[in-house]
């Protein structure tokens, strides 16, 4: 019987004058931050903003490391070697460490982002390149991945701690993967909705395809967004959906605590 | 009587596909390397590199945190405020920390470069944002400055732990900085008359302006640089002239203790 | 007796995932657009977009030049060469053409971005860079630049095209320079107030200070802005307040054609 | 019957502090310089530079425009849509065109760099692309390709000018690609056999691959380069060979001119 949970929520990925996000306000919902590292998005101040936030308001702190690519926000695939990956990932990493130290907070875990992610998560040479990055950095960092993926299992076969990952705004398909964003169904925007899957997906820790395929699923910590006009809304609905079924939301450490 | 002086040179300043320097020798010459942090050079792969080579040198390792200006090589004034100064110095700092992470290394000073440097040494208030960001992301961390500089006064004042430096192959002038680079007199290109230089600045714990004014000066550690034609072979002549003296070459953590 | 005047505003200054400004809106109100050209914001997407609306709308194009300083979009002084500062503006301004001529459009005028346009206004040396520089890249390019400025002086030195602005939601100085915006005083947030001092400075061709003085101001254009709650109200209000004198608000060329 | 030939080769790849390639001395051999726009290399003061130097050496101008990534110096392959191809292009041509302007030059043809050749060289769609970029800014603009290639083909397919070129130092397999880097025939490192392949494919507009399949080629330009120990070496031996036939080494537009 699950009695805790994760909320997720990726942040901080304003970029000097620019902003995204309802960062603020979001924090007051969720309980682990994935922070933008300066390579999509996420300038110094920018993170050190976030984290000081997250900080006062309880939230875990992960990295949020993500191809170098301003332009294109990360989601633009690159090919890159291991061997850049692994020196990317621990610059980023790195990076939020020295924030998270002059702010006295630390780096609990690291979610990969857009494109960096996406690639890790159909290539097990790149997901074994990235876990290996987190490793070599610190390896008490949690990795945080989709349930049932690659990334999940890299990590796993070097015995760096993980936690899986459900998305409380997306649908799934047979193969327990994300339901492409060009399909019609791809996007949860009732909260009533969302709220209903993700207590489904913690319950029984399963996933249940747009199909109906059921899909058994470890689900450590639910990923809420914080852009688009409905999803600070949903976000909240899921944390009251899940906290009126007396399980505890907590930062992402905890989860995994015995 | 000094028994024991550092020798560093800034390093891991290429970038992408264009290279700077001869790192690989300089390393195999001095004992501390000022390591770039991707903001005017120095990428993560070029970093990981620097700091690998160094480790295998038993060269002791430092952030050269700089302005994020890749076009200027940080070397172009940029007006910022404390606030903004201090996160990207954390950034930086802990990205190279990061990257030594990865490498079983460990960061133990730190040198601000070019343009962010000469600002700090003539802006008391530049001074503080620099001594207070290292001191924030690490209170062990030792702050490379020019001796007499203000940047080493900020850094005192915090009780962070600093070395003071001079150049073998500069001058200095009544005040004790360097001659400005235009002056004909600002370089030492003759390998013999840099080790003579040093070697007095070093003995005697003072400057000799160009005019031949004696300013009292603290010299843990000798700055020798690895562009320029002559460059390694001043450093390798200051190298093989101090030893000369019986004085030890250390790292920079050695020459502090006691 | 004036019977036209130009509107212009800042646009394109949005860059890849990062949107900035109601640019869309906004150009259903101005004559003139200052596009930004990818240096302190506006890639080439943002341009292309910017450059064909604003031709679908008539709105004459100009090239919004900056420093090249995406985290401190434009807004941060950087020290450079003249050299390299005309270097800069002539890649910009091509790089704006290039779009434009894809698109079937022509730019028509310059007007420089951030502390790059401020740095000129009290550096004469910089002021004949930028002109020189628009110059070279075509002689018939109109220089915008505020009403008074050593950057106007510069561009008439040189028998450059010129335009003089006003801003409809900034107050003046003594000297006929804008409040510093620290000055509670410096903004007009009041679409009335912003009106009524437009339609005084169009007729009668001058500013009135916060303090009541009285200088003389060639006025061609006024510069409104996107952003902030109440800045295309204002623009509105402006551009209504102006015609109802029945001026008729034109592109920046028609202006200065006879 | 032959009676021209152009030499082409990459240039102004340096940037900011770091430099590449000896292209002054490579200028004097060539007649057309490729010259890198901002995006993998070549900032707006390094353009300027090649620009005026080619124009003082008689060598005619082409954009060599590239995927934005400094860092990677365009050779990392990055996925964007169609319509984000054609901007940057745009905006790279034009930045060339307004940094030439400047200078009294022109921009006379077009050789995409690095992997978005290769991308183009092997998808129809891109290749597409390209040629549309080019002839939107300007219908007159030569579009410079590999022999053979997808991207002739397609600016041939909507009327641009183009110009086929074959490397001096680089050998061909039996599909009339080059062979990939990685294999060991694929560099011609001996000037006396690059002189001997160029004027074999000049002579007979063929190509004869490494295992001597024989492959009609329309040889209109010969690229050579500027980096590498032997480069400027295979450069001057190949313009000698070529001019010791009575073949008339010449700017771009003047080998398609009858």
């Amino acid at each position: 019987m699950t009695t805790k949970i994760n909320l997720n929520s990726d942040m901080g990925e304003s970029y000097g004058a620019w902003s995204m996000g309802d960062d603020d306000t979001l924090l007051t919902v969720i309980t682990s931050a994935n922070i933008a590292c300066g390579f999509h998005g996420g300038d110094a101040v920018v993170m050190n903003h976030t984290v000081r936030k997250a900080k006062a308001e309880g939230v875990s702190i992960g990295a949020h490391p993500s191809f170098n690519d301003l332009w294109g926000f990360g989601r633009r695939e690159i090919h890159m070697s291991a061997a850049e990956i692994e020196n990317i990932m621990a610059y980023q990493i790195g990076a939020l460490q020295g924030i998270a130290a002059a702010a006295g907070a630390v780096v609990t875990h690291v979610k990969p982002h857009g494109a960096l992610n996406n690639m890790a998560c159909r290539d097990k040479s790149m997901s074994d390149a990235l876990a290996r990055a987190v490793k070599a950095v610190d390896r008490n960092l949690i990795m945080l991945a989709p349930t049932g993926s690659l990334l999940l299992q890299a990590s796993e076969e070097i015995a760096l701690p993980t936690a899986s990952e459900v998305f409380a705004d997306r649908t799934y398909d047979d193969d327990g993967n994300l339901t492409r964003r060009g399909d019609p169904k791809a996007m949860v925007h009732d909260p009533e909705q969302a709220v209903a899957n993700v207590l489904h997906m913690i319950r029984h820790q399963e996933l249940v395809s747009t199909s109906g395929k059921v899909i058994p699923a470890a689900v450590h910590s639910v990923c809420v967004h914080g852009d688009g006009p409905t999803a600070v809304a949903v976000a909240r609905a899921v944390r009251a959906g899940i906290e009126a079924e007396s399980i505890a939301v907590v930062p992402l450490p905890e989860v995994l605590s015995a």
